[in-house]
Formats: structure tokens, C-alpha cells, sequence
């Protein structure tokens, strides 16, 4: 399968854009640029130096649209460090990002049958492509975002990708024909503790590195704002996962809207209207095969590079 | 199976009511009178005329506990009437009310194994009861309230039975062990249209008179404040239906709370903490079965009262 990311690289983003690249089954052609955890160019940057320490480098990074209105929230740059990576330094790329992730989203669908998108952020971009019809109906979307059976993380009823963007998710809701979401309903379920980061620790490589000190910061974050789950989430990850292999989650089919207005802006809810297009919500997961895979994928990436 | 209704009657707890009686499935032990639609008084009085309608004086009615500070809602006028019946005139009820509510509840938990209960209305008689540790444990509870995966209809995000108590609910969920909610995820998807009432005022009974007449009101206040629907919700008569036939609906099983504090209090939602008993929470219902169901079973008992 081919696949295009649409990060803001953050440290899931990190562990999304790993498991991608640790995964035979997938072909990575391009990864798209937003923003939310960092800014467009903070993710950008961030992305292209992960790619060159995974022996990657060949694969183009292409920027995004930003909100205007957008700046870091003080949470993100607690939970993801000031610079998207928990504080890691990462060489500075020696490559530079490529065109137009809208224009690359577009061609790809039409050029690709077999290709996955896979959205970690706010949809702003995805939004923009949904202007091409054949978008549209043909995109085949597994995104992070969302929560329908559990509250939100950035307000009671709000996740932080949906909340930067309403509008744009709702867009996505409701125009695009194939759309796996996979909310905190999910992905807080999937969790991700210092036990294993150890086997990335001892390692001993500069990919094991990495991920491991990256990860104890998401871990050191959690414990001070979701103490009760006694691990990090494993949001983008598990996205990527799942467009890999879709039985790992089990789904609701229904039409779903954001609210856009009024006192539950950002929510992801039924569309009482029902007249979308059915959104495949992911409400169960298999958490042993899920971090089993995970920890298999990322630790032989690791231990390679 | 042995039923007890929990009602604040109501124009759709008259139809739960009725499906109960035409049900062979079932033995109506008794009815507990709640608050809601009406005050307990009124629902009480409702009750004990349509029971001598249908012709069965002989159920037993016992009043259960009313907030102090409850007063009906002028949408909750609008929708069931002044006098809760659509403005439906029944002769003075022959009979009075029984003893307590609470009571009947534990008592009947305790002697009857096959007991399932439904509650129609807010969760303060249900909760009263949890005080018993045994009802707690062994309690068979479908329960009509809640929304999970679409809107609230008194709040965006809140329904109207949880919104009455949410803290009762709250209860209800945290210590029944046995709890199912028919919420408006799926009772706003049965809808009744003037087609079917038709059939009953073609009978030429008083209780087809009766149920056509209650029936055509409901669905004209739902012209009003639900056009898009094309009908009445048949809430309360859906949970009965699923108590007598549970494969009517399609369940998740998770933990759930009623948020009691904060912007979404009286919200139904997954429980995060993940530490209380599975509540089954209907996602999807058999329209088609439910309907014709309801459709022969109220005929029937119009046809012969």
C-alpha cells in the first residue's frame, strides 16, 4: 500500500511517521506538513530530521497550510517540549521541504488506487484538497482526531486536532466518502509506558535514543496531566497502525458532524440530519496486538539506525 | 418475564405502557410513578386511567420520590399536552394509588429473579433504590434516557430524563450492574407518522380513539421542534420493546458517566477512569422489526378496549 502522512511532528508524529517507515507493507510517498503540536515549519523541520536519522531521507516533505490565527497552546509545548521533540536535538536537515501538500494530496489519489491518508493534526489540509471532487470520493482517510464515546482532551467536549480546526474536520465529515476516525475513544487505550522505552534505551543506537528520550518526555508529560492512565497515549501511531491492518480496531458506521457553533464548538458527534456519508468510528481496539506490533516495528527500526 | 415501568405518563409512556400490556411476553407486577413529562401526581392519575382503559385496574401504582425543586417544563407542555395525554380527557381513574415506590422496587428484585425494569423517566426512584446493595447487584435495568454517539434534545449535549437528575443517573450507571440505555441514539430513529395512527382511529374503539388522538398530537409538537424528522420519537415504548426482545438493538458495552459538574453536566459518556460496571448502550436498532412489532401488538389492545 501507499501511503502519505499528514503530520505535525510532535512526538506521536514521531512515533506515526516510525511505524510507517518501519512497516514492509508500506510504501512511503511523501509526507504533508501541518500544524498543532508545532508550527507548519517547526513540524516540517522536524519531520525532514527524523526522516535523514531513520536513513530516509529521500522522502519528500511537502508544507501545508497554517491558520492564521494559530500559535502554539502552552499544553502542546509542555506535552511535545518547546520544539515538537521533548526537548531531543536532532542534527538540522540537509534537505529542504518540496511543493504543495494540497497539490501532492490531489495527485496522489488520482494516481494511486491502493494509497491511505493518514491525517494526525487538524484537517485544515485535507479540507483544502477536498475541494477536488475526485478527492472527494475517492480519498481513502484514516485520521487521528475526535472522540465520540469519551470525553475531549483540550475541553470536556473537544479533542485538540478537531478543536483547531472545526470547520475543516466537518468538511471532512461530511464530503469525503471514506473515513476511518480514530479518536481518543481509542486511543487512550493504547498506552505506552517506561518499561518499554527501556528496550529502545538499551539499544544503545542513535534511533533508540531518540525515540526513548522523546518518549520519557511524553511519559514525564502525561503523569502530570492524565496521572490516572499511568502511560502516554499513543494517538498517531495507532492511526498509522490501523491503516496498516483495519482489524485492529472495531467501528461504528454513522454520519458525523462537528459542531461549529454555539457551546459544543469542536465536538465530534452523530449527524442527527443523517444525510452524510458514513464515518467509520473507531470504538474498540485490541491493545495487546496493537503495542505488540509497535514495539516490534519501532525497535527494529530502532535498532538500525 | 416479570416487568415493573418506571413512567412520568406521558404521551410515549402511555405507548410503553400499552406495549406492555399487549405484550404475552410479560407480567406487569406494577408501575412506579415518576416525574418528568408531568409531576408524579398527574403521571400517577395518568396512569391508573389508562390502566382502567386497557382494562387492567388490577396493576398496582405506587408513587416514587419528586425533586423539590421540579417543575414541568413549558417544552415538556407543549410536547405531551397540559394534562400529559395530548389533552386526551379519561374518565377519573376507580382506583388510587399504592404504597411506596422504592419498596416495590427492592421487594421485587429480591422475589422475582425474571424482573427486568423499565424507567421512562429520570433515574430519582432507580436511585433511591441502589441504596439496596442486592437491587444494586441484581437490578435488570433498560433504562430510556441518554445520548451517546448524537446530540442531547434539552441541551446540545444532554437528554431530558438525565438532564431532570443527572446525579440519580450518574448513580444508576456507577452501581447497577446490570444496565441497559436506550437512549436517543436509536429512539430517534423509530418514528410514528399519522399513517399508522390512522389505523387505530379506524378501529372505532375508545383506546384506539384514545392512543390515535394522544398519537397525533405528539407527532404535531414534533412538526414543530423536529421538522427534519418527519414523525414522533417513539422513545419510551422502544425500551419496553427491547426488555421483551433485547436483539431489537445493537450494543456498545463500556463504562459510563453522567457529567454532574462543570459546562456539560447532565451529558451521558463514556467513563474514562473505566472503573465502574459495562452499562449496554444501544448504537443501532431494528426500525423495521420494531415498528411492525409495535404496530400489531398496540392494534391489538386498541382493537379489544
Amino acid at each position: 500500500m501507499k501511503l502519505i502522512l499528514d503530520l505535525d511532528t510532535g512526538i506521536d508524529d514521531a512515533f506515526a511517521l516510525a511505524y510507517a517507515l518501519a512497516s514492509p507493507e508500506v510504501e512511503l510517498i511523501g509526507v504533508t506538513g501541518t500544524y498543532g503540536n508545532v508550527t507548519v515549519a517547526d513540524g516540517v523541520r522536524n519531520t525532514l530530521a527524523l526522516l535523514e536519522l531513520f536513513g530516509r531521507p529521500d522522502v519528500p516533505v511537502y508544507p501545508g497550510p497554517q491558520r492564521e490565527d494559530f500559535e502554539v497552546a502552552e499544553i502542546s509545548a509542555f506535552i511535545h517540549g518547546a520544539n515538537g521533540l521533548g526537548e531531543v536535538e536532532l542534527p538540522a536537515p540537509a534537505t529542504g521541504p518540496a511543493g504543495s501538500a494540497v497539490e501532492l494530496l490531489i495527485d496522489a489519489v488520482h494516481t494511486h488506487p491502493d494509497l491511505v491518508i493518514v491525517p494526525t493534526g487538524p484537517s485544515t489540509t485535507i479540507a483544502a484538497a477536498l475541494d477536488d471532487d475526485h478527492f472527494a470520493e475517492h480519498a481513502r482517510i484514516v485520521m487521528m482526531g475526535g472522540a465520540l464515546t469519551v470525553p475531549g482532551n483540550v475541553r470536556p467536549w473537544a479533542e485538540a486536532n478537531v478543536w483547531q480546526d472545526p470547520e475543516a474536520t466537518n468538511e471532512v465529515f461530511r464530503r469525503a466518502r471514506h473515513v476511518t476516525m480514530i479518536g481518543l475513544d481509542v486511543t487512550l487505550k493504547t498506552l505506552l509506558t517506561r518499561t518499554e522505552t527501556a528496550q529502545w534505551r538499551a539499544l544503545g543506537t542513535p534511533g533508540g535514543t531518540m525515540l526513548a528520550d522523546a518518549a520519557d518526555h511524553y511519559i514525564g508529560a502525561y503523569a502530570t496531566t492524565s496521572p490516572h492512565l499511568g502511560g502516554c497515549g499513543l494517538h498517531d501511531p495507532l492511526a498509522v497502525a490501523v491503516a496498516v491492518d483495519p482489524s485492529l480496531v472495531e467501528c461504528l458506521a454513522l454520519p458525523m458532524q462537528v459542531d461549529v457553533a454555539g457551546e459544543t464548538r469542536g465536538r465530534t458527534i452523530g449527524d442527527l440530519s443523517r444525510q452524510g456519508p458514513l464515518v467509520n468510528v473507531a470504538v474498540g481496539v485490541d491493545v495487546a496486538k496493537f503495542l505488540g506490533e509497535f514495539m516490534t516495528r519501532l525497535t527494529r527500526l530502532a535498532a538500525n539506525t
